[in-house]
């Protein structure tokens, strides 16, 4: 499409965004303000330098390890550059799980076949198999109920095998995954209950190829800790077509990860104290614990240097907030939530009303909109004052809807303020997530810049008209 | 965000759309039917499939090429599987342009500094330096009006390097392309017309990086045919230290594109006759050629598939359409429309009435809505028609504009149907255009397949109330 766009427009469409309603002097100064928010985030917004440090030179910084400490480090220094009225760290115990030595998965040779080798991930607060692994044979099950009728007598000894595929039809791939994740996040513990001694769960992703997805499992108390990997979308595919041409087919695994004691992290957290409304809080977070592998740069990098680009936006701007304006990045939402825990605690210790609270957890995608919860009785009304901005957003195509807020600031439902998820574009988050190639060449700068605009110009409104 | 999703929704979002206009009976067949075209896109589409064929067996396909028979070839053969009532070829002159052997462009060393060596490629149409490559002082402008000022004292003799940037506070890459495009597409043969001996133009690209972008540049009869490069955002940046650096900066540059002579190619076409109002034809295409760089996979292997991918969805739903549907692929977008003037005039010599022209060539990226225009006097009225079935659309977030429809389609304008660009993401579209990697790693599948699933919703409204 080379020529037919030439000259087609001009200046005016930097100078005047365009609204549809009534156009009143404030509506007029509120389109030219956030206007001026997008500008300064598509031509000084520092997300995408800081992000690229944070998961290029830091890399995957799983709660408790030293990468993780850096991240704490690396992010105070930041905030502290950008002139809020106060920064600190708060601490918070969080889990200290480490994944050892490298994973092995292999299909055992029968027949005419050779040994495959699969890649494999082992899950977040799983079990060891021993340094010397383990052979057995492996069952494949779609669905977590199948195990209690396959019962003991047909799971003790063996490997369960979780391959229920990722819905394509759902829009969202969130939605898959939310109807897919219960296999990783329940399965291998279910498994264990019934002896199984091993567990192999097909990667959570959209996508067809060999990268392994790793992410949390739960072992209640008093369940046997096993060994359960992550396999990659092909492989879980021939180990399945193995299955079906075969009578018995024997995997061997291996995985060494440790639980070593819980240990002290911190959420880090800046604030510009309101001029008006002091005690009325708009935060704006994202967690800064990610996987291990990779570089943590969608999931969630990206949320982090989206709030704090937030507050070097609005300060850039020189805006004066008259609420408070808090940006916070939460330690340990991949295996524990011990950050959000505490510092809802804390919050509620001293009486805090949080008005509005707002994540980015769902990557450095081009934004399409924010979901809304609120325990409020008053959700409704407020609800229909946030889409009354709609017309100063729709030039910048955000919609809003009601939907989850977010993992890290569901803590803060209690307070009865509104809690809002920021909804990027969804379609490649799961190419991505929890994997060794969540880094930097996978996000694009102007999708990640037109986040922080988003967010920064959601809380200019909420901070200038309050909800 | 791992475990937030988790069961928060079900089936009921797979099987029932929303949508909030007074339900009729109709309008539920309609969000059904819709519902079953985004299934059959997302899992058993093969849009992907044919984009991977296009872009990595066969490749860039400059019109003349070897590799543009090839796609006309396939693209034949594929549509003779769709059942479709009729396809055919029809053919068209195009010009052959050839890129001859690697440009070269150099630095040249001054005081300290070591020869430095630059990302290039001949622009389209642009002439040869002659094999033994030319070295001049280059004088650097921004702005096309800078050449009548410098005048030929100036400039006859130099090269000339335009380097204005993108402007990236355009929300939509689009806008920022046709506000520097300018310089590309004239301003080498406004140089040459001063006597410049070469031209460096700065890529066509929002990105900062290494890889120069081709694209078409434009010289009129009697004006002396120079060389003419792109070269790489970084590079640009580089050079115009340079130049600020030193007083005289001089630039080697070699490049050995030929003009032959034009040749016949061909337009690819098959519809499905409509069964109620066969003369209202309702057209879907994108263009079959790119450049020769890459593999043209956004640009525009994806309008290509996603018009095929249309009449495959149709066809595997068993839909009956009242109107003539067309699925073309045009020939010799990139330098000279030989494919789309051609089909125009065939098609008004025929007496035919499109009734609807859909163009896909912005990519195949996540669908954000339809761009409309038309030089009917009722299109005030069409437009506000196609506005009332935004309530089946809006589940897939797709929204209606006026705009451009496109290059392909703009010469059936004088027939007063609607003509109608499909409007995908833009953010990432300058990152690939024109380039070498513009390949299938660039496309994500599933934003591809909703790009064939939106443009199939809208045809089949279009079919079945007519515009």
């Amino acid at each position: 499409m080379p020529i037919y766009y030439i000259f087609s427009i001009s200046l005016f469409l930097l100078l005047a965004p365009a609204f549809s309603f009534a156009q009143t002097d404030e509506s007029e100064k509120d389109a030219f303000f956030i206007r001026k928010i997008y500008d300064e985030a598509l031509e000084n917004g520092s997300a995408f330098d800081w992000l690229t440090y944070l998961s290029e030179e830091i890399g995957g910084r799983l709660s408790g390890s030293p990468e993780a400490n850096e991240a704490v480090e690396y992010t105070k220094t930041i905030m502290d550059t950008l002139n809020m009225d106060k920064t600190w760290l708060q601490e918070c115990t969080v889990p200290h799980w480490v994944r050892g030595e490298s994973e092995i998965a292999q299909i055992m040779p029968f027949g005419q076949a050779e040994k495959k080798t699969m890649q494999a991930l082992a899950l977040g607060n799983s079990g060891s198999t021993g340094k010397q692994g383990i052979t057995a044979d492996v069952i494949e099950v779609q669905e977590l109920s199948e195990l209690d009728e396959l019962g003991e007598e047909n799971i003790k000894g063996k490997i369960v095998f979780f391959n229920r595929p990722f819905n394509q039809k759902y829009i969202r791939t969130f939605h898959a995954y939310g109807a897919a994740v219960d296999q990783r996040v329940y399965g291998p513990a279910r498994a264990a209950k019934y002896g199984a001694v091993g567990a192999l769960v097909r990667s959570m992703t959209n996508k067809q190829d060999d990268v392994p997805h790793t992410g949390v499992t739960v072992f209640e108390e008093g369940i046997p800790l096993i060994g359960a990997l992550a396999i990659s979308t092909n492989d879980a595919d021939f180990l399945s077509e193995q299955i079906k041409k075969n009578d018995v087919v024997k995997v061997y695994m291996r995985a060494t990860p440790e639980k070593l004691p819980d240990t002290q992290s911190f959420n880090v957290i800046g604030e510009i104290k309101g001029s008006e409304f002091p005690d009325e809080i708009i935060l704006v977070g994202g967690h800064l614990d990610s996987w291990d592998v990779g570089g943590g740069a969608h999931d969630d990098g990206a949320g982090c240097v989206h709030a704090m680009d937030v507050i070097n936006i609005l300060k850039n701007l020189n805006y004066k907030p008259k609420r408070t304006i808090r940006c916070v990045l939460f330690m340990n939402e991949e295996n524990g939530l011990g950050g959000a825990l505490e510092y809802a605690k804390v919050s509620n210790e001293n009486k805090e009303f949080h008005m509005a609270a707002i994540e980015s957890d769902a990557g450095g995608f081009t934004p399409r909109g924010f979901a809304c919860e609120s325990d409020s009785e008053l959700f409704k009304e407020k609800y229909k004052a946030l889409t009354q901005w709609l017309p100063l957003l729709e030039p910048y195509k955000l919609s809003f809807e009601t939907g989850g807020g977010g993992a890290d600031i569901s803590p803060l439902k209690s307070q009865k303020g509104i809690l809002i998820g920021f909804r990027p574009d969804s379609q490649r988050y799961f190419d991505y997530h929890h994997t060794k190639i969540d880094r930097i060449d996978a996000v694009n700068k102007r999708e990640l810049e037109l986040g922080a605009a988003s967010i920064t110009s959601l809380v200019y409104l909420l901070d200038k008209y309050g909800l």
